[in-house]
């Protein structure tokens, strides 16, 4: 019997010079990198929403891809088709991790113990399928935005009914993370915000989002998990402000409910540059504030005000992205996620194959840029040279909190002195990083 | 001897129907709306900069105001010359308020001493208009941005030298402050942020940051000053990144510094659009977060992606603005502040007239409709009644902790029903905004 | 039996002090101003897909309405039964006219031939319902942009057998209106742009697009039909570029291809933000260029980056926008229309009422704005005086072409004297502006 | 004596493995690319204004630049001076062009007469450094943006004598550029559009414009200047909307005045993304009207809304930019000017170096891979392909006008077959990009 996947092989790393567009031109998953094998340090995975379940619709058309598991047989049967053809094309594909939300592998039942119950059995299907190819689970994850029932958000919703519904989801999802060895668990809060303010209370809203989020912390203590809790930050959309608007703003929402210590970011670089930061940006924001936990690496386009999800393909940027994650001692139990969708025009099997290659080839030419960059060491030490005047004992007691303002104030005044300012050296940084990346 | 404004009269109220361009037509100090009077509701500032130090130069082009204090004098001569235009300025458009940075009032000296020096000198040349026309100052502030030492920085530099620098600065300003009553003291960082992250530790910046803030609140309270300290947030501008991006971040920023009871923010509208976010959403946000302090009523152009400080002229969105600060319960210390400057077209003296006058009246209008909306009630009615079920016990169960995530969805999962959403009847809450403001 | 708005009354006048939500406040059909009634003024338009085929459907959740007439039965009984319905909502509404595209009222069918034949017997029903009700069309259109089949362009597709489908589906749409009395017919060109370069020829694209406009124009005249051929700009989405990106380019476009006398634009509000413009720039650009048609009066969100779609709310921004409307004499044969559509949470019969009604009433307030700015005429006066200068003979033999470059140049070398500039007196205008809005 | 460069050595190509900051890795001026040598495919230019007048201003900071030729000295005295260091720079780096405004390099006078004189005398010592050196002037241009006299604009002025006065400045200007041998003359309208529509002559504004341009094409002819007249588009800042806001409604407006066979564009990164497109969509636009002149290959920052004018440093954005203008056939008269500066806080000599040649090299290894792109040909073919049924003779009868819409839709209908959309490819086609720019 053919397969949805059948006439493609499976994808080897055959090197930079190869003309065969189904081949790794830079992922050697084997090939070590400052002390760490490509893969241990990329840990891609493959989402399952947009390669499997996306029909290709957008707001103003329908479906473009027709997958023989789209319809055609019962939605459980369907599902059991569709993890069979995903597992077929992460085997092929040769990514060592995939995530999932709950309804991308169940489908919704006609009442919640039927949903319950939908996703249990998905759950032994994958978990076969995860024995079998060696396949591991990056992250699990609850949709708790796109059924009618949450338009006004799960935790943050007016009525605790929803609260109550999404609990169920996100206990349950979590309970699959953990029996199929996930090594995170996600929360994105696509409705967790606000449409209008008109009727919105906002300080309820943080507060049931804060409530719920230590049930999880709590849940996921007494149940032993081990891997990290994450919440994804995306400025907008659906929503026309989401809670979780960046790195930043997550932080301060961790810090009032008291879980900057417990969770950390999934960073996605769309949802980066949606709002209003660079991916690095983001990244380094994180790693200061110690919230770094996983990436999402699919980009947006720099034309377009919405999440586009797609595949990365600029090497210098990534380049710069992976430089900051390597300097912050890398992702830990995270990993680097495809949340990526190829275009809606992109209609075959084999298109899907294109995006993930593209995909983790430039992320492995990154890796070997911020290598040499790491390796080089004039970037990091141009940094720690700028700064060094804050190494000195005089400074130190300042940051320190041994000088007051009125101390500090006087002994400037009494010294009378003007500072002249050193250049930045913007430029030359630039071209060092070119040297390497361009 | 006639002066820059000997021309134009005293602003009055003359009532919506006047045909005088010259007057209020909306603001009427003593009207007394929700219990207080519009003065004392609305607290309006003119600020110092905008109107009495910028010449209209642009980044594409030089100045086009030819002010009598630019040029013909000694810097101290003209500085005070400046001074005395100001107060005729403020008396005779009846704003009870103004702010200023210390540069803005007393010329940059040779050294350090000598700036200081003459900070002192202006101070007191303030205090007698002060005392003479019953003005007061709103707040006072440190310009630590436009001098070229600050270009990489004031307390964030790479360089402890200028933190020292701008210690002095602040020092000096917070007394100038103190001296002159001021209300409240603020500070907007905008250089406190970067350019590249090739040259930049943020997590060094952040906490040299941390370290300055605390030493300002350490010497307000050994001053015994009773106003606010104010931060400012802007998400860039001048800097690519400003870490005050908005109030959510902040409010993170203050909390890793243990300063969220201490500093609250000054919310520009301006900066609010140029975050991603509307006015009131920031208002809100603040709000919610209990750090809303004061704000700057200045607006930007929605197709313009750059700090363009133009006087408010939409009634229906400040109106919104207003009632999310009544509701809130106002401002405390704060006030609502003209960051505005004409445009650089507008040169002529009664053009600052027209814009403060403009403003002002606008915000008027805007307060009576805010008080529209609450004595009618039903917008506040239907926000408490849309999370009425959040008041029974069994959701303050969940809310204070006491149900745990297994729990609740063990009983949801018992229970097995779906939840009907209710409409979030956007389009009639707007309706009912319009009512009052359309 | 009941109908799905059988508990709603007809919508009517009550004045702005009438309490009663389901009522207009300021759109008082028979009011006359300025020489016409606000209904000639306005022609209103309902478009029959936002608020009779969307679901509630985006890109991140299924559809959260459940209209009657979405499932139970066979497509062309669904059919019939949403038109029995929209003609139920129009009517009770009071707005003139309607506007839809050929899906929206008739089903797909399985060949071209189906479609075709779908579309006549449903026009055949809408013809009905016009002749027992009295309602108009003010626009029908063809949509060639939702299929599949289109999912690479229509006209401008690489395979120019969809040019011949589209042909096919325009010649029909534009028969249907000429049948039901249109008095427009539209194009919107969701997917005539590109998804990258990298596969697409502009050069041939735009040469196809002109050759098709240019079949349309001259079918429209073989068929003696009098009404106008409009082009909807919008600068993205669904396309990463579409060729149509605003009034500007659309102007270039035609006269490119001969078509600046036959054609003009359709402005939607919301596609004049998302192209980096105000409203009131699209209109007066398209009034400067002769090719004003008639518009779509739903505006954006300004935080978002895609198009809301949603009701006008805000007076003073639309009092802009019909001022300079009527100062380019009005729409002729075009409307405004509502390509609105109520937010995906107001999921109740009534709540496509509340979204009508306040936009209505939105419009006819600004209409009266508008008046009033007219009436005054201090803002055309301004405007006329300050060009004052270019109606002299000195100035109108430079504009006529009688003087050279080098003739002027000597001529001002020769009188050598600098020019004083004027003020542009924004703030004053923005006053006299809210003199009538605020 | 020593210069202000005179511890900077000339640059010199020294390869990639070079480590040497001041030396070219990738611009080997005599290197064969496609036939023709990397200089004359680049044809660099140097701005005179970014480098040797702007001192470090931004609208919230002074100057941080110290140039010896800022003070000290007469005004034409330190002209001198900076014409003897610019072309002392322009030497040591290797760029063959230049470009220059008219108040860059001759300071303003008391009277227009004495501007006129001034720029004849700098006219004539940049004659001489050309002579000395071998310097060649790219395109000259007039500063029609800076002076408050332009505030309200120049061609577009509501008072005849600014366009007077801008016709004396444009006159000596395209003079200039002809004395030195220049090979282009461009306009740019920075202050050419409107600040609100409240004030603004749309149509009489146009008219202006148009009138304006064909006088300076009049001009051309009449002296036989057989360099391009340019336009560079811009959507806004300083003004608010500028009328040149893109290619396409550049052309627009060309053909409007009867001129696009007598324009081209010039157009700038930055300013390309600024409008809402990629540089490449300008470059492809304007290939594809038949206006592609010029370009300044300055970016700006992806977060920031204004014009940041930094040199590119993304070589894979690059190469896709110069694909299109050689796809085009290249840029015939035009080049590649860096119209941009170094950061504010890059305050040093050697600053000025690493810009230019961070910038030389993006555009040389841009070039490289370019032209691989080129001759491997796949992206080329693949396009051509997917077009192919257009160069069919149905097709061509369709295109060619032989065909109308009623025949077509008849024709369809009769062989009502469907059609199968084929994929578009893009990631296929982008990882193809990446074989050569990765
Ligand atoms: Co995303
Ligand atoms: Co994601
Ligand atoms: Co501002
Ligand atoms: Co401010
Ligand atoms: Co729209
Ligand atoms: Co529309
Ligand atoms: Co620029
Ligand atoms: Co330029």
């Amino acid at each position: 019997m053919t397969s949805y996947f059948s006439h493609i092989a499976p994808i080897r790393y055959q090197g930079p010079a190869t003309d065969e567009a189904l081949a790794f031109r830079h992922y050697d998953k084997d090939r070590v990198v400052l002390g760490k094998t490509m893969a241990e340090h990329l840990r891609f995975a493959v989402c399952y929403w947009h390669s499997f379940c996306w029909n290709g619709l957008d707001p103003f058309g329908g479906g473009t891809f027709e997958r023989p598991w789209f319809q055609g047989g019962s939605p459980m049967e369907l599902a059991r088709q569709k993890a069979d053809t995903a597992f077929e094309f992460f085997e092929k594909l040769g990514a060592p991790y995939y995530c999932f939300h709950d309804r991308d592998v169940a489908p919704e039942g006609a009442t919640p113990k039927e949903s319950h119950e939908n996703l249990l059995r998905l759950v032994d299907v994958l978990g076969e399928h995860q024995q079998r190819t060696g396949m591991k689970l990056l992250w699990g994850t609850a949709n708790l935005f796109s059924h009618r029932r949450f338009m006004a958000g799960a935790a943050t919703n007016p009525d605790p009914e929803l609260f109550g519904l999404a609990a169920l989801q996100v206990r349950d999802a979590m309970d699959a993370t953990m029996r199929l060895g996930g090594e995170n668990y996600v929360l994105w809060g696509g409705r967790e915000g606000y449409e209008t303010l008109l009727n919105t209370d906002m300080g309820r809203e943080l507060d049931q989002m804060g409530r719920f989020l230590n049930m999880v912390v709590e849940y996921k203590h007494r149940k032993g998990f081990k891997g990290t809790i994450l919440l994804e930050p995306k400025p907008r959309e659906p929503s026309k402000h989401q809670y979780d608007f960046d790195s930043a703003t997550v932080y301060g929402f961790l810090t009032r409910y008291g879980l900057e210590k417990e969770v950390k970011v999934n960073i996605e670089a769309n949802h980066a540059t949606l709002s209003g930061h660079s991916f690095e940006h983001e990244i380094a924001t994180a790693a200061a504030l110690g919230i770094l936990g996983s990436i999402d690496m699919n980009r947006g386009d720099p034309q377009l005000g919405w999440d586009t999800d797609q595949f990365p393909n600029n090497v210098p940027e990534l380049a710069l992205a992976i430089y900051h994650i390597l300097q912050a001692g890398g992702l830990g139990s995270g990993g680097f996620n495809f949340d990526a969708k190829v275009r809606r025009q992109s209609i075959d099997a084999e298109d899907l194959f294109h995006g993930h290659i593209g995909g983790m080839d430039v992320c492995a030419r990154a890796l070997l840029v911020a290598e040499q960059m790491i390796v080089d060491g004039r970037l990091a030490a141009h940094v720690s040279q700028r700064y060094a005047g804050w190494d000195t004992p005089a400074a130190r007691e300042i940051l320190d909190g041994r000088v007051s303002l009125d101390q500090l104030a006087d002994r400037v005044l009494a010294r009378n002195t003007d500072v002249a300012p050193r250049s930045g050296r913007q430029e030359y940084l630039e071209n060092l990083v070119n040297r390497f990346a361009g």
